[in-house]
């Protein structure tokens, strides 16, 4: 058994970690840690756990997180990075679900998340957690720095078209001008205290956010051009506020290229992922929806273009407390201590 | 392995049996059948399914239900009474998700529903489905008339409070006027075509229904005076239409007797239920929340006595599409051969 | 035209008030004070105004609030009592949202609001602002606390049951066992950062909450006293968070005592409303809606007796934020400046 | 008073139709006709018009539409050709909210919807009902094609980019590849019994939809012809179907010319918008949001450009019911008939 803890359970990717975790057939977690809450019972706060998660949230003192074979952070930006160094000398893999180890360049981060990065040493050690790109380097990383949510289901949803797997190295489309239009449940903000996200605010509602940049635009793009194996991408992200709980769809429109105008790109996508077991390619002319991942690991594609012009469209669903948070750090979790990918992350979604 | 047929897996408890079963170690889906979809990949209808169940639906015909250990009907009512006699014939055994097998009375049951009853023989024999109450008789039962969402929650908010069990045979509540207040989401008026569900008309909104007289009175009435063991039983209940998805909220009154003055509640309810797996007595002064048990099999319940008067208010929360419907067919068929109540069943509900 | 001033406008009655006064063809609303947000235009924080009210927020100070004709408070308890009486003295009528002239028992409000009330004497005059039961006084008012959300749902829906002017005196009900089963949306919590009424927390799910005791209960016990002009009243009071936005609806249950079994309680109830502009007794079976009174001052009440019982259930729908709070103020304002009643609050509901 | 007839008045845009001219003050509401519905009183099946419309549904031969002076067609599509030219016979205006006199092309018309057009005569007469663009030709207009809801929020969040008046002939932006990403409310989809929008189905939920080729494409491309002069437009369309009741939210993605690199996009549009009454281009940096908009004529544009880069992003919202169908068809009636614009139309969004 794993000896997993958990740092900073009381937001909705520590709640889900647990609901993951706890029925993880390899898995044993053995403490969580809130400074707020310690001494709190995690099923008081989160009744859905009642019966099934007996844990206590405990300072971080208390937790003896370096006993743990691996540990979570499901924290705000910045704190794994403050314990990394003290977990790793104890031979403690870490996963971080937030951002400290997503971007290489220490300028960007101090630039997207205010703060200067305290540990570029670790950062330079850590792979990116998106398995069907980085499976090899995961299986080797003492720190994993997870993708985020909206990136996962943009870089899962463009790879084959940027990937020299399966473009052999040919520029299929214009990756100067790709657009990611995307939309997210409200659990993406997190649980957190806010006007903008009450439900009396946020639902029957609609809305774009941050279109003047948004902290996952660099991650993308620093994401998309490791697919590609060069520089020339540039990316419009526009993200938008949805009223539901969880889900993000991302809408994808690419400019095909001379070069790549007369591809099948639906045989482009299935060969792509044809061994994926997360990634489910669907057939010509669907649309996806977010239900159909719903409390799953999860994520479906669609390629679509309309007319036979220039311009393709790929349509990808995912959970973004799963695929895009929780469910990516078990299944990356698998990978580091060589278990099968799949390993307690095969409930099937949830839906109607 | 036990082999299960499905017939009628086009609605929302089909493909939430499927969901289950599909989980379930020990069973093996066998055919599911609809005559409107034949030949058509259930996962294509349900594309939450995709990858998980590779079934195709089947006419009544192909589908060889004979020769199957279970079937689960999850069919409009009328259809289970018309096919029980052949099935029986060939050792089936039978779990109604419809009403077929809920009313003893076949006058009450043509009054609720329109129709004669087919079958009064085997409605003699048929055992009400609901494993917390009539566990015994399920486990030697041919036929299971699974009880009906809405009553799941009455008749297990109210049990502690009539059964003899636990009142040792005093009146504690005058049970001539019980009072529940039911909200259920849509899913519980199915997956159908109208107007009255659509999300332009259901969302934002909230409304009482079928005040006047709801068809699932008649088995709540019926349960209860079995629970009882007197009919001395009268219920107002009124069901509302709330806009989400999943779940079920009984708020139920009853005025205390003299008799019943003097009681600890919240320690009589955690005394009747201790033992049972699926249903939870929440600490004194909780108030549970339907997405606590959504997608899961458990049922919660809160009891309150406001102002120490003499009313008792009982809040019981479900999934309907689980304990209120599949998942309690799953725990049925669990006891009819033989399994450990919980076998797949242990889902962790899905929140938020 | 009536020179009106706001004191608290962020809040959803504050919003609501100013939809309703800017189309008020009698209003002109000189002030709205903020004193977190003074300087900022009132249609930056509320960009559904944009182009209809050109306010900026301002502080107290600025605001010369002694020039008005009328002040609305919509403020958290206890700031209206604190600026009662130098308004007073300035001949500026006050409207007041929040609690603290609702409850007449200075010991009550001290018990249910936490504070001490600092103006027995204004208490004292302060008249209760439920137009349909106290017109007369609210247009001799100098100050009125109007009638909280639940509150007004409550009593409208029982006081033809209860006042002497339609019962002739007679119990027609068991006064001390009445239930009120009431349902809210989520902007009856107000504009407050919170976690419990996120879209994440309060979508898709279904709650009771307060049922140990909730502020609005002994204001309707107030109430309905004071409507049957006797002490007899006993209320059990659940209220539950609903996923919606706005809209309250209340289920009553009480029971018929002898005297009140043979009435025909629809007649009744049409009698007693029938000169009332926003009361509308719907149809003998009806099942009120609330979108069917979204954004409208109406108030819509359907009466049953499921069975020919003893028990009656009455169905009341408002808007929370119109009939309930704002719309209700401005109703209030009519009355007590000489205005027809229903002046500025013709909108229709908007539905769907 | 404008003597009004509305044909087939039992969906959304019937009711809004209704909403809107019922507190019109220059018109009277003469008949609505539905021959399912006849002799129904219209507010039993629209309970939000209790005490405010009182007429019945009526077949329409008792309608005597002849005598009226103007009369709405929201049915589907087909009727209005049908009955087109006996109307006009009788000089009654007709606005069809449907789509028989939106495409000037038949062969398109046929091609999209699948019925040939009956009358081209007419067809060639019809203005299209978009009073922001075409607003002197509505004014002489006997026939009114109304603007579709997509159309509506794609042709004024680009007319200032495509018209010689703001552009002065130039080309700013490459007309060949637009991109509109346009997300809608179910009650786009109408009141009807369809499984899609169910609540169970769409609640909670996203996804794109008609992807290959939707109806309001061909009427986009043709309106933005229209107002840029030139044939050079290309559209790539994406609807998506959002958990709400109303609201169109359009976002959408031009690429720059040389020749539009150096300009100011926001004080274009500003320009450009000056002096309309429904159109409010919010300041720079904003983020509409549909509520915003909720239940009033109001659409409001934002326009960025994210990096400084050679996309510019516009983001468009509307209520589809009002501005994107029953809002627009009084805008033009007012045209029509010599009224100002705004009679009857000045609603304030209802928010929250």
């Amino acid at each position: 058994m794993i000896k997993v803890g958990i740092v900073g359970g009381t937001g909705y990717t520590g709640v889900e970690l647990l609901r993951l975790l706890a029925q993880h057939p390899e898995v044993k977690i053995v403490a969580i840690t809130s400074r707020t809450e310690a001494g709190i019972p995690v099923a008081e706060m989160f009744p859905s756990l009642r019966g099934r998660v007996d844990l206590k949230f405990t300072t971080p003192d208390e937790a003896k997180l370096n006993e743990c074979d691996a540990v979570f952070f499901a924290t705000p930006h910045g704190v794994a990075m403050a314990q990394a160094k003290e977990l790793l000398t104890h031979n403690v893999k870490i996963l971080d679900l937030a951002a400290d180890f997503r971007l290489k360049d220490v300028k960007e981060f101090a630039k997207w998340y205010g703060i200067e990065h305290s540990c570029p040493d670790i950062l330079a050690e850590a792979v990116y957690g998106l398995a069907e790109i980085n499976r090899e380097a995961i299986k080797k990383a003492r720190v994993v720095g997870l993708a985020g949510c909206y990136p996962t289901s943009v870089q899962l949803g463009l790879a084959p078209l940027l990937s020299p797997k399966s473009t052999g190295g040919k520029q299929l489309i214009d990756g100067n001008h790709i657009i990611s239009d995307s939309k997210s449940g409200t659990s993406g903000a997190g649980r957190k205290a806010e006007i903008g996200t009450l439900l009396s605010e946020a639902s029957d509602n609609f809305k774009a956010y941050s279109v003047k940049g948004h902290r996952h635009l660099p991650e993308i793009v620093q994401g998309l051009k490791a697919i590609a194996g060069h520089d020339q991408i540039g990316l419009t992200f526009v993200p938008h506020l949805t009223p539901m709980v969880r889900g993000i769809h991302s809408t994808l429109y690419v400019r095909l290229t001379e070069a790549g105008k007369d591809l099948d790109y639906q045989k482009l996508y299935e060969s792509f992922y044809q061994n994926e077991p997360f990634v489910d390619v669907m057939p010509s002319g669907s649309h996806p929806e977010t239900r159909s991942v719903r409390g799953s690991n999860g994520i479906r594609i669609a390629i679509h273009r309309p007319g036979g012009g220039d311009t393709l469209v790929i349509l990808v669903v995912e959970d973004n407390l799963v695929k895009g948070a929780s469910g990516q750090g078990v299944q990356c979790m698998n990978l580091m201590f060589g278990l099968p990918e799949t390993t307690g992350l095969t409930q099937i979604a949830v839906s109607p």
